[in-house]
């Protein structure tokens, strides 16, 4: 059985954990408080950032603000023949850090699942996301059937291609979304079929922190243009009422 | 059978000329080409202004910007103790205009049927929403019962309420809709459930004419403030992230 390292023992870290420990020997490492007891919980192993970085498979479940500095932390300790994967939301800067800090002897894929524990928990694995972008080698074809085998509906894309859908799936519905949560839109008697959609976006991005929708809105170089377009043509439309209705 | 005028027999009238003329006796008019055409068609009367506005029940169903110039013309020819209805989304503008243009022997309700035709031919009647506010007088009550004894679900209300929710659930959903359809947002293989609400918001109000945006952003006096929260709110948020960011 080959050994995986998962750096990371979050949210996502612990979902994977889970998920992976069948079919690899999961030595999980986290620095923060809890990490090892969750990871006997696990039932998976726990050691040093560099015990995990010296695995067959490297997976590295940080939040992308973090990455950067992980990818250089392990880099002298991934070993010859490993394959390195990250799990970022937005994938052209973690490509880039990951090709520009890891040996050339490891191969690169970076991987973006477009699920939760949550969703995970009501729906089980079968047909939710699973993004895929060979950055280095073809390993990526491995990360790709193990999602399907998994159930997964595997997208295999560029970073580039990945990042500027999401500028649109996600820096766009959670800047509408955050913006009718802070204005507290009520949930009316009269509500419309399209007033309805407001509210259950509301209701899926209401809880989310106010660090994921920077990182949403910062770390996608796509992400600006778009959302200020939004705002630009929200804009324009209410001044051409006014001026028309003057 | 009590006669029933009919004023406007556009898109809602011809829809309102079906349901009522088995209870009463309609007489449509609008000056409108093929209005003639399609009273015949619809097995209604068909006859002048004047005619309509002397009638039993005079149901008014122009657009509310001429709607007050259409209370005017009407005003010397309803006759005591008669009732008039108007059928404008917005409702303060229209009972407003009516109290002060109509005689005080008629009895007043302002209405929002909050459907059209293409949702009655696909779900029929039953469950679909219908707002009455009375306005003068106590045939409110024989409005609403009606309502419902077509198996709509009638909600009482007053004009500043009524408006007020529909700030919310009309000027906010067009104003995001519009700017979304204007965008060109794309139909990506990476939607989420979130972004799925955004598309399905397009095609809900991306057929809506640019006349019909401008009278639900003017003619509802609290729709300016809610929308204008949002604009401001989704730009403080963007710049919140990019002064965190910087």
């Amino acid at each position: 059985m080959k050994t995986l390292g998962l750096i990371g023992l979050g949210q996502f870290g612990r979902l994977a954990a889970g998920i992976l420990k069948d079919r690899f020997q999961v030595l999980a490492s986290d620095p923060a408080p809890g990490a090892e007891d969750a990871a006997r919980a696990l039932g998976v192993g726990f050691g040093s950032l560099e015990a995990a970085a010296a695995c067959d498979v490297v997976v590295v479940a940080v939040p992308v603000a973090a990455m950067r500095e992980v990818f250089a932390a392990i880099a002298p300790h991934v070993k010859p023949g490993a394959l390195v994967v990250d799990v970022g939301s937005v994938k052209v800067l973690p490509a880039r850090w990951m090709a520009e800090l890891l040996p050339a002897h490891a191969d690169l894929v970076a991987t973006h699942p477009l699920f939760g524990p949550q969703s995970v928990a009501r729906d089980g694995l079968p047909g939710l996301r699973f993004v895929v972008c060979p950055i280095r080698g073809d390993r990526y074809e491995r990360v790709a059937a193990l999602g399907r085998e998994l159930g997964l509906s595997v997208t295999i894309t560029t970073p580039e291609e990945h990042d500027e859908e999401m500028a649109y799936v996600q820096a766009l519905t959670h800047l509408i979304g955050r913006s009718l949560v802070n204005l507290g839109i009520p949930d009316e008697r009269l509500a419309t079929q399209s007033y309805q959609h407001l509210l259950e976006l509301c209701g899926l991005i209401g809880a989310d922190t106010f660090e994921l929708f920077k990182a949403i809105q910062t770390q996608n170089p796509y992400a600006p243009k778009v959302v200020a377009a939004f705002v630009d043509e929200a804009k324009s439309l209410l001044e051409q009422v006014r001026a028309e209705g003057a």
